[in-house]
């Protein structure tokens, strides 16, 4: 099955407490892409990009089954601009400076081949843009995600809550799912947020991992421990892409499949955070991340308690 | 098999967001015991406590089996009396309070029937006193674990890292784990700790789990989830009474039981944050733990992802 990837494609200047690196290629897109494209043969992109947006990585994209039909390039345009400052921790971070450029004004196109696709991912982006592409398919995708972030829930919650009624998977972080519910336990959170809508939510919890909920369901796995964190930027976004990449592989929205595919999603996403930028995450082996899935997997299984 | 479980035994006043409690009893030799008694019928109690303690539960304690001739009544003596105050994320909490009270020159004696004992829970205490149940013992124990806390490592590091240096398991919490071994990342953390002599290092998440590392072997829990939690005060102390209890119950110090261990002390650490003091954990029936622990091993169970 192929799938749609909505979101930014951008640069990005990264600071942490380990170095930094100066306008390379970032974006949710990027990250949603190069995940799912462990998974999946064939995605279609909708994304803007300006002139001055390297061919290389889109030849890399292209080598890896990504179709760029829902690709604007603004001539004369400059691509999206990040620049950001990890705190010791590295979770909380600095916004320094947002360069929107080329995504003012733009209208995300959906390309007439992919508007029966159906799986779809909505990167973390302004919730007007996600609705936008909800609105062109010609059918009901069989599964929508929505990754999202708080800068959306303070400036056009609205917005956001229209859009997160329509899709079927949220994925949002612990706090996120705090300030979106009102609840402080995560239970009650996820149960506040199924009832705007989506019947799975999944709370990302760094380093802590993540959990899923499903009706009465619940599935934890743990992150993938590292030595040495690098840069998170788009860890988040990473997870969301082998999340959807490996349900559109086994072309399946059933449980047993999402439990999968939330280790999928944890194991590519630590390969992110060991580089800065999309690096580490594209020149991954298939080997690379099998190993780590079984090593996850692994930590997690214990004998059942005989009781 | 038996064990003895070394800790305070004491009366806290506690305030969370969600209410509070007066001069209930506490202290880590109350919470070790009751968690431990759903496993072990037979507990050597190693603490102290003034003529202000109140017989009714160290009736209850006694009925688990939990033995008190190493338990030191100080006539005219007033019991430790803690005091602290919660911060809205239920974490993070000030001591308003502490009066040592009859802790104050305490020596424990550990009694002649229980100096073989082959299963030791080294409570949260001054490292001194730690120290000193060791040295009494007849026998080198087979698993002798150590729950500590930043307290004894701003205040005591060369008497803690000298007890650590000859305990089987070291509990800290992560940040603990940082401040110990000077390292950020938890898995270098756990490295740097083994060296200073326990085998097994588990790290207390709270409400992210717990994390377990032996030579290269991990092991990880997610937390029981929660919809509430009233007072986290004691679930760390219950942690390691279940942890040691069962092990105890099943008289082994292997991989496999030490994960069921973690899995039932987590399980039982999260009925001891749904109320005040011991209260809850007082109350809980066979029944109530073990559906804990089935629902706990199912939400981290998923099949092998097929690569």
């Amino acid at each position: 099955m192929s799938l749609i990837a909505v979101g930014t494609i951008a640069f990005d200047s990264i600071k942490t407490p380990v170095g930094q690196a100066d306008r390379v290629v970032g974006g949710a897109a990027s990250y949603i892409c190069l995940a799912a494209s462990h998974f999946v043969k064939k995605q279609n992109l909708i994304s803007v990009i300006g002139e001055d947006f390297p061919q290389e990585f889109l030849k890399e994209l292209k080598s890896r089954g990504v179709d760029q039909n829902g690709l604007k390039l603004i001539e004369g345009g400059k691509s999206f601009f990040w620049e950001g400052s990890y705190h010791d921790d590295l979770i909380k971070r600095d916004t320094l400076l947002t360069e929107l450029n080329v995504l003012e004004g733009w209208s995300p196109v959906v390309p007439d081949e992919a508007k029966n696709t159906e799986f779809v991912m909505l990167g973390n982006l302004d919730p007007s843009i996600q609705t936008s592409v909800l609105n062109q398919m010609s059918i009901k995708p069989r599964l929508v995600v929505l990754d999202t972030m708080n800068f959306w829930m303070d400036i056009a919650m609205d917005n956001l809550k229209s859009v997160i009624s329509r899709v079927n998977v949220l994925m949002i972080n612990d706090d996120e799912a705090r300030q979106l519910s009102g609840e402080n336990s995560l239970i009650n959170a996820a149960k506040e947020i199924h009832k705007l809508g989506p019947e799975t939510v999944v709370i990302k919890k760094g380093e802590h991992g993540a959990l899923m909920f499903e009706n009465n369901k619940k599935f934890f796995t743990p992150a993938y421990p590292l030595d040495k964190v690098v840069d998170p930027t788009g860890a988040g976004d990473t997870f969301a892409g082998g999340f959807i990449g490996l349900l559109a592989s086994k072309n399946s929205t059933g449980w047993q499949e999402k439990k999968q595919a939330i280790v999928a999603g944890a194991v590519l996403a630590s390969f992110t955070c060991e580089a800065f930028g999309t690096k580490r995450l594209a020149e991954l082996t298939t080997n690379d991340w099998q190993e780590r899935v079984k090593n996850l997997q692994e930590m997690s299984r214990v004998e059942p308690l005989f009781l």
